[in-house]
């Protein structure tokens, strides 16, 4: 038997046409595609892993994903044009290479960067509306910088994720994460808000960004937000920022793995 | 009888979702449209006057249109409101206001600048597919820059407009038009292509960006830009570049106008 090669392979991807990343039978979904048009062409089966799974409507400019093949005849540029040809224009393979024979598109992840894009002004283009929310009201984006730093650090972010059940076992799922860092870019009428962290859990980025806007339209307080993150309810943070603002944009790997 | 008055309105849309802005029987316009709302608004027919009758599948930020309202009892923010209510997402009101009796959208306009977006890059952004134009080999803009100044002035543009029939009483229709201003914007593997003119006949920015774009590949010289336009047909010039990635961006009109 022919051993095994694991496989890296970068995604961009407009999340509107699909009910997000994870496959789930019977809905369009990113990996659901993907791994047809592998199978199709490597007559093969293959299960994906990825570094984000992101949810129903949100892009990825920089989606990684890993899997493993098993043709002796594998050839990473004909597999790459073999997808971008079949997914066209809807998702776009970005880069497939070999990787270590350990790589983890999730688990060797050390860092993801996710960018919001608001559009702050009366009258959006409407060309914009598939990939900026359109906040109507004035935001202060000092108040918001504020803000965002008391959420640096290592936190249990329970108010900003979609609850989860525990494991089979018992064991609660952890929400603790780290949040790095982040940036609000103001280019006119457009907010550019980029957050980078450790990992993120299911919503996390999108709850942020919904109470950051609260918190820049004098919704809520800049020093709330330790109480915020305090409760552990989901209830305590803001509302969600809807999904089509948002792109998982990059990936980082130590540079040994992949 | 009420006297009428002329309003002035400006207009943003998605033209993906339009055959093109001129009304056309039983296909969807952007004309076609906005009228059907502003009549039901209004309860009053209108007829609607345009700067540029965009093309199916052209974009427009800045559309002006004129028409008449002989309501006594109209508040132009109370039909903006209305029509955007009615035209979200795919049109988008950005103002609209009482004008000079005479105000005529057509006639009254001075210049028109359009906006064309290249994307020069390998791999597209997936959310861009509907605002770029992917030209996947790379530009010498610098020879584009050049051949663009070759077409400035009046001229006789038919070797880059769609051909017309003659007026009813045998006139030819005149192809003659005057181009401005021409920038190329380069932002990292984005290329903006802005052009003003007096005005344009029907496919002529499509026809300039399609030739200049050849300029670029190399696949026709700076210095035959002359020749193209001299020819006056068709023919002459290069092949038009693709609807989606244009937008009516300005128009500008003399300070009394409007």
């Amino acid at each position: 038997m022919t051993e095994a090669t694991r496989v890296r392979a970068v995604l961009a991807y407009d999340g509107s046409k699909f009910r997000g990343f994870a496959e789930n039978p019977g809905v369009r979904t990113v990996a659901g595609e993907v791994r047809a048009v592998i199978e199709r062409v490597l007559q093969q089966k293959v299960s994906i892993t990825c570094a984000g799974r992101t949810d129903k409507g949100v892009h990825a400019w920089g989606q990684v994903i890993s899997f493993d093949v098993t043709s002796p005849r594998f050839d990473a540029a004909k597999l790459m044009r073999s997808i971008n040809s079949m997914c066209n224009p809807e998702i776009v393979v970005r880069d497939v290479a070999v990787a270590e024979p350990t790589f983890d598109a999730r688990h060797d992840a050390t860092k993801r960067l996710y960018r919001y894009r608001i559009f702050t002004g009366d009258v959006m283009n409407p060309t914009d509306r598939f990939t900026h929310w359109h906040v109507r009201e004035p935001l202060d984006v000092d108040a918001m910088r504020q803000a965002a730093k008391h959420l640096y650090g290592t936190h249990d972010f329970s108010s900003f994720c979609r609850r989860r059940k525990p494991w089979p076992d018992g064991t609660p799922v952890t929400m603790h994460r780290t949040l790095l860092r982040t940036d609000f870019i103001v280019d006119g009428e457009l907010l550019l808000f980029e957050i980078e962290g450790s990992a993120f859990c299911q919503q996390m980025v999108r709850a942020i960004t919904g109470t950051l806007v609260e918190v820049g339209l004098g919704e809520r307080a800049v020093d709330s937000i330790p109480d915020t993150i305090a409760a552990k309810e989901r209830t305590a943070a803001g509302d969600l920022a809807p999904p089509h603002g948002l792109t998982l944009w990059h990936v980082t790997y130590p540079v040994t793995a992949g």
